[in-house]
């Protein structure tokens, strides 16, 4: 069934079903004769069809690098109370760590499908400025900043500074590091200069080969606490760039004997719910991640409200959740 | 920039710019006068307007309860592998346990938005069963098995029989289970049949007060644990129908001074990471999610392909990783 339809039955032109769909202006008369023919048949109008029309969707597109991640879903849970408050829904496209995949679910939503992104951000490269630039629909970049954006983002630096702090305060002397990729802004490259700060404000030296990166899982993180250890068996301080990574190497440690904290101290990243069920439990960071979900939300709907054209970009605190993991 | 622009550049027709894009038949010499201006202008035509002419979006919608869940995750990863290489992409929706999101979702993708949806269930209304008989594209159910719907679901009764005959070979006495809501027919309804089919087989009685429901999260395992442990303290074997409520679960033991599993013995349901970084390790069920995801993949490429209309259902089967949490 469709408006063709619809308007052959009432006896009504087409142009006239359209407007009765969209509340523009009908007789008595024929808006009780379509009304009758809609009621009677069930018809349902297309969505999309109307989306065409009144180019609004109610929809707002959230790309996001991983779905079975706690620092994400968080931030879902905070992006989705707010939009939701306002009759927004969310549809999620999960890029599974693909910059390729970024770049093709920004095209795709942008394309009328929704009214605004917030792109749970990772890398940047040149690709990505350039389609960011050319997109029809407001976008909000959250977890990153970028230069020239609304973003909502993390103090990575202070926060990997502070607990660097911590693992010296506490007597660490040999130093090593797992991070993440430094095409990574926030998670790679904020986090490693915070962890050098610090050691240099202290004065101890960290050998190029103590630090190493792993990929966004536990496996990974296994493995190059291996390498590191293997390397480096002095090493009695861990700084890990996330929660995961250190559970990867926590792993590696108690299979090779090493007592946590007495023989190394070791850190992560993310209050993850892993960390406190682990024995001891992990010394870690918690970031504002459903804040930054909330307030991401917020700016898009001032965005979408023509509201605060000029791009805002907010950093969030962090809050260091003590475990057992350190001496 | 628009069709209508386009054509009046190139000196065409707008039905003559809409054949090109659309692979229909023009002339060398209009082809060439509208791929100048389409290369010069840098146009990028609507795939929204697009899929109103072609009706295919080579989208497939995924509903989903949570997005913070290894199971789901997985479930996710292998319908993605399948259907990534047929050139589709996935649209999530995250219902956050909300059943009327859930409708909500499906009216939104059939409205064409998507070629077809695959429904990770977890609770059908009648409501719900309404809804999905009027869906005008195909749909595959994953997780659930609901009559007359293709579905790929587990063998949840035949899995928790298994694990429950281990409690009792192991010695156990005294049962007790944190199960999940009876309106969920797999994780709550067939976990607990199987958990009592094997308890009835072994001549061992439960009282109804024993059998413990919680939401799917562990703060509600620790609650339900607490309960359960202060109405029978003679408990010594518990059942858990997810590895999420049996981390809850534990934390309630441990801060009660109970030893797992010399004091009580405790199973979940998941290989979740987290059960394997339990100490003790968690003895757990894993089921096949990323095949149940594959399979759900495949059958909905049939049903777009046209083929096999009949419904289809497919029972996975399950395996039991041997953590140290029984005796």
């Amino acid at each position: 069934m469709n408006i063709n339809e619809i308007a052959e039955l009432a006896g009504v032109s087409r142009a006239t079903v359209s407007r009765y769909l969209n509340n523009g202006y009908i007789s008595e008369e024929k808006r009780a004769a379509v009304k009758k023919v809609i009621d009677e048949t069930g018809f349902v109008p297309s969505s999309h069809a109307q989306t065409l029309r009144t180019k609004k969707t109610k929809l707002i597109g959230v790309i996001l690098p991983k779905i079975n991640s706690e620092s994400i879903s968080r931030m879902v849970a905070g992006i989705s109370g707010v939009l939701s408050e306002q009759g927004y829904n969310l549809l999620l496209a999960n890029t599974e760590n693909d910059e390729k995949k970024e770049l093709e679910f920004l095209q795709l939503f942008q394309d009328n499908r929704v009214d605004g992104i917030i792109l749970i951000g990772t890398i940047f490269t040149g690709e990505h400025k350039k389609l960011l630039k050319s997109l029809r629909v407001p976008v909000v970049i959250a977890g990153q900043h970028l230069e020239g954006y609304s973003s909502v983002y993390h103090d990575d630096e202070a926060a990997a500074e502070a607990v660097t702090e911590l693992m010296i305060r506490a007597g660490g002397q040999h130093f090593g590091m797992i991070g993440a990729t430094l095409r990574d802004e926030a998670v790679g490259r904020k986090r490693r200069a915070g962890f050098l700060n610090s050691l240099e404000k202290a004065g101890i030296t960290v050998e190029e080969s103590a630090l190493k990166e792993a990929k966004f899982n536990s496996e990974s993180g296994y493995k190059m606490a291996r390498q590191l250890m293997e390397n480096h068996p002095e090493t009695d301080s861990l700084f890990c760039a996330t929660d995961t990574i250190a559970v990867g190497a926590i792993e590696y440690l108690r299979e090779t004997g090493k007592k946590i904290p007495d023989d190394i101290q070791i850190i992560g990243f993310g209050d993850s719910k892993i960390a406190r069920v682990l024995t001891p439990r992990l010394t870690t960071v918690h970031l504002a991640y459903k804040t930054s979900g909330e307030e991401s939300a917020r700016m898009i709907l001032e965005l979408l409200a023509g509201k605060n054209t000029a791009d805002r970009e907010m950093k969030l605190g962090y809050r260091i959740v003590e475990g057992e993991s350190l001496r």
